[in-house]
């Protein structure tokens, strides 16, 4: 088990981090809260929701469900859960812990953050992106029907506690689109963290807690290290954003139907790698250390049918868009990375279309 | 032309109030944003937009429309602004003014410290009750089926800029709505501006600016000193809940078409100033003080045919309840509040019911 301090703009809060995680809450000062909510999905809480409160000790939770499922991450749920929550009785100083993955704790967090302006939170992440990512940070959203996380805010947790335990509950591809964002924080900072994933297998499987424990442990200490540099994205934070720039696009372009976020981050990172490479910012040995890594994971949606030109269309709308400059964050080896501004969407494109030809190739010589 | 200074928990802010005030916004170091976007009713900016935007030397605003009333304060209409800032190519460096009075500025409080995880904005507000107190303070807020502004956030704006000329559009009603605030502020500090409320009747008038102007500066006065101890309401601001608890109540028994805003507060005025008569922390002789200026304001909708059993059950229904507790604030005399918690809700009942009978004779005597 491993704990951080981040240092949030008002306070600073925990991460923890392995088996037993959860026992953190034991010192959490509860006795501050008027009343204990808990938002979570009704499948997840039936199998881990006892363990959770016995782990915890926490008896009187009231718990809030959601429906499973990015489409629950929208204002309509917000205003939803909102009146539940009074109707139950959760007044200005109620504490609401997010047991969930990525939708729990973006929407949850936002529900947080606006419940009678605002109220604190404790994340529970139970998927490898929540855990290694999403859940630290304090970044809220929800989607509207013309962007994904076009609302949000900044609201962390007081604690953010992960136990690697419920992971068991992720489908194989569902454990392996989040160790796409392992392997984006591991191209971050490269080194031995990289070195470590491309040389063990064993954190491909799920049930490796031993194995995995400490991989996730390193893959967190990234996102907390980051964050403790420029909470507020202006500079810094920004490079968590490698690979998203592509990788929102081709959600996009599929209606979010074909890809799993961390797939899709996926083939953004061996896109953006590639674009690295045309621009002569990235060696082609370089290129392919980190392709091998993404490829390790395991196998990808097609991305052979999709129109090039419609992908770069939809890259400047990228959040990080400012003035309608797309902002990219380009690998300059493992462990390097830069921000680019002027890349002319027409090179974008013809990047991912090598990307699409030599996919197809590999795919079709395997 | 009066300016103070807010301190927010990030940055400083001017408060401008006064004729010319708009004239601030070109000393505002416009140049830092992508784009300028208005967000106003389409009456107000026909009416002032030309004018504003002379004052300002603001060319290029692109105004963003919403239909005037209080049934555009809904998250549903969050989205749909959201969705139009999009289109019109609003990013994380846009800045967004606020044209308008209470619904405007909370509206487009909340949608600012949402869009894209929150963006700048500015308050111009251009009634009297967002000029002496809303638009300052960062308070931003919608409602729900369920509750009056039960979902929003803290974000100040980045300056606020009132100029009483366009109370001017006001109606009479709306303008003495506003002025029970001001009479709240009074309460509050009491001393020479109390006093100069009971001597003078020339701020009834929506016209004479001479006379108004310091009355607003006043007022608004009050606003910013509560802020600058205290911006998150944690104690000290609450206080500004002054005739809040009961005025709530009011709205709901009536489904928010009786009473405007500022009436519910004038009589919620009233009848804390009567609850604290019953509870021997107000004497008699203050209580008809504090009543005399709320009365002289003007007439308010009648409240006789109110059941005062039915208002009680809707006074802890205030966000500012706590474990079910309603922390009470009541004059003590002119310019002395304290916050009383434990107050039986058929103690309350009975100084309304007894508000109600007084109200009656005084009507029917007249």
């Amino acid at each position: 088990m491993q704990q951080w301090k981040v240092r949030s703009k008002h306070f600073e809060y925990d991460v923890v981090i392995g088996r037993g995680a959860w026992r953190a809450l034991r010192r959490f000062p509860l006795g501050n809260y008027s009343s204990l909510f808990v938002l979570t999905e009704a499948g997840l809480w039936k199998r881990w929701g006892r363990c959770f409160q016995r782990e915890t000790g926490l008896g009187r939770l009231q718990p809030v469900f959601v429906p499973a499922g990015e489409g629950s991450k929208t204002l309509p749920m917000v205003e939803l859960l909102a009146s539940q929550l009074l109707k139950s009785g959760a007044d200005r100083q109620s504490l609401l812990l997010l047991f969930g993955g990525g939708v729990i704790g973006d929407l949850g967090g936002f529900l947080a953050s606006t419940y009678m302006r605002g109220i604190d939170c404790v994340q529970v992440p139970t998927t490898v992106v929540a855990q290694v990512d999403s859940a630290v940070g304090g970044k809220t959203a929800v989607n509207t029907r013309t962007m994904k996380n076009l609302i949000g805010t900044f609201h962390p947790a007081r604690l953010v506690v992960a136990d690697p335990l419920v992971l068991a509950s992720l489908s194989p591809r569902a454990f392996r689109s989040g160790m796409y964002e392992v392997v984006k924080h591991a191209i971050l900072v490269g080194g031995s963290f990289f070195r470590k994933l491309e040389q063990t297998g064993d954190w491909l499987r799920t049930g490796d807690l031993d194995a995995l424990e400490p991989i996730l442990a390193r893959a967190v200490a990234v996102k907390v290290d980051v964050v403790n540099r420029d909470e507020r994205e202006e500079q810094l934070r920004h490079v968590l954003n490698l690979g998203h720039t592509f990788g929102h696009a081709l959600e996009e372009a599929t209606h979010y139907r074909r890809f799993l976020h961390g797939e899709a981050v996926g083939w953004g990172l061996l896109a953006v790698a590639r674009l690295g490479r045309c621009l002569n910012v990235l060696s082609t040995a370089e290129e392919e250390r980190i392709a091998r890594l993404v490829r390790k994971v395991g196998p990808l949606p097609p991305i052979g049918d999709l129109d090039s030109a419609r992908i770069a269309d939809l890259l400047p709308q990228d959040k990080k868009s400012v003035r309608g400059q797309i902002h990219w964050v380009i690998p300059e080896r493992v462990g390097k990375v830069r921000i680019v501004t002027g890349v002319p969407l027409s090179t974008a494109a013809a990047a991912f279309r090598d990307l699409q030809r030599s996919s197809s190739q590999s795919h079709s010589s395997a």
